[in-house]
């Protein structure tokens, strides 16, 4: 975490904070897990939600820094309830280079980790937010849950669309960064306009972060990320770049995806492999880095229209170096 | 629903308006499982704590009638939630009747179902009930949480004591059926006094509620609960007439429950109705059917000081037609 943020002093100090109410929240002696799910809580993200509300807050002037920092801490911990429960859905034996809770605990208990985590999120966030915030936390699972089911129907077709894969990342992804600083903005008291403002730039961001992580899988080193290459096509999904690559090239991309001609079947690591060698062929890999660009350059757009300040910098910083992952 | 509640018509047409509630709540076109969600929302269930909720809810003259109604959905929802991740973590083929979600979709849309209908609850508490309340229903699926994982992390061990199987009980059922009382009467406006009543009664019926149910899973034919007979210990849970049993004679329960004598294994379905049938014999059904009275009465006594209406009647003659399920 530190690291990450080393340029932001101020931000790191604040988001150490955050870590302590993660801390205390998740140790709830009443709770049986609380060491397992403390160890991923505070296992070594960036904590790049929380870091865009305290952003977003920075804009106003009203904000009570112990609430911020509570509805920071309940973002945190939202993601973190729905990577348990991710893990349990993709089967996922690691987790930030460390054992899946799923993998260290079982399907069982991981399922009731996460609701339990949800459940503290949703307590701290009726403590710390205004209602319209707490609402729109509660909405954006909902949307989450829709768009990952949405993702999971489609599973192996290899048949998405440009549209229907923005939508899914939207939903899963971009809702949240927005929802971040939107939210920090309005506990903050910060004018409306502003809060618009970066609610869109939350969205660019998020957009072009997904995008990114999706470009990663096609050209990761397995020590970066700790995962196979083309791990995201043996799970069936179809991302941008592979979209691009098939739009380059149907009936190329079948014969790797489906030798067998039918389709709609789990595919081999080494197919898959094969496939995002082709797909960068392609220029699969080329067309979705120039969309994170695009998503970019719309956000720091609305970044620059923001009063300046040590937070618009942070902000900026930010957005080029999410970027920077696949440059 | 109308059969159970024929006796109170008012509630009954009450619960009707409760349960369109759920179907618009349920009714998301964004959310793509929203038929099979529905279908098992509005399944056969008795909606007893959207009941508990509304005659809670009777003892105040403050309450907004579609408030009340939209928090009576949302405690139904919690439950449906709890019960599509129950279903994952049992691997249960069915719920009431029908397929279990898990069966039908399988793990890794139950589990979405399950987090997309726990978001929609907590939309519609956030929407519907005092703060106090909220964060009270968040509490209380936290603690659900931490029930189950304890119950859980005892399997097969058939260890049980008293004490320790009546806080299981109390976090996972009791508490529930506390809070709809207890949230109906403050929402309502009730007095302080009449709400702590209400909160009391709620938690022996919950009590009585739970107990009765873990009797009859020694005895009930499969064709009424629609499982079989000692399915819990076959699932390595030592429910109180187990308890009970082997406090009676410890070493031949035993025998039955872990021939190799080590112990800590999962039990065949015969060796579970051995053991059923031997715990009766040694008398830990009537010990517990004799709990399950006296809780019952307890609640009764609770009841007696509520202000005379026909929510008190409501709410002594379902006390008392829960506990004679096991008479």
């Amino acid at each position: 975490m530190t690291d990450f943020w080393k340029d932001s002093p101020a931000l790191a100090a604040r988001l150490e904070r955050v870590l302590a109410v993660i801390g205390e929240t998740v140790d709830d002696r009443g709770f049986p897990l609380r060491e397992a799910v403390a160890a991923a809580a505070e296992s070594n993200g960036k904590l790049l939600r929380p870091a865009l509300l305290l952003i977003g807050s920075s804009f106003g002037r009203g904000a009570d820094p112990i609430r911020i920092e509570k509805l920071a801490a309940a973002i945190e911990l939202l993601h973190v309830a729905t990577l348990f429960h991710d893990d349990i859905i993709d089967e996922a034996p690691v987790r930030r280079g460390l054992p899946s809770l799923y993998a260290s605990v079982g399907v069982k208990k991981a399922v009731l980790s996460g609701d339990w985590l949800f459940s503290r999120c949703f307590l701290l966030s009726s403590e710390s937010a205004m209602p319209e915030n707490a609402k729109g936390l509660a909405r954006l699972i909902a949307a989450v849950c829709s768009a990952e089911i949405s993702q999971d129907l489609s599973k192996f077709s290899y048949s998405a669309s440009v549209r229907s894969y923005l939508r899914t990342i939207a939903g899963k992804t971009a809702a949240l960064f927005s929802l971040a600083l939107h939210a920090g903005a309005t506990e903050a008291k910060a004018g409306a306009q502003v809060a618009q403002t970066l609610r869109r730039a939350g969205y660019d961001i998020g957009m072009a972060f997904q995008v990114i992580d999706d470009i990663l899988d096609f050209e990761s080193e397995e020590d970066v990320l700790r995962k196979p290459v083309g791990k995201d096509i043996a799970e069936g999904l179809c991302t941008l770049p592979l979209i691009y690559a098939i739009e380059a090239d149907g009936p190329g991309m079948a014969a790797i995806l489906a030798p067998g001609g039918s389709g709609g079947e789990p595919v081999s690591l080494e197919a898959a492999a094969a496939a995002a060698a082709r797909a960068a062929e392609l220029g699969g890999l080329d067309r979705a880095r120039a969309d994170a660009r695009r998503f970019t350059t719309r956000a720091q757009r609305e970044i620059s229209r923001l009063p300046a300040s040590t937070a618009r910098e942070d902000l900026a910083r930010l957005a080029e170096r999410l970027l920077r992952r696949a440059y």
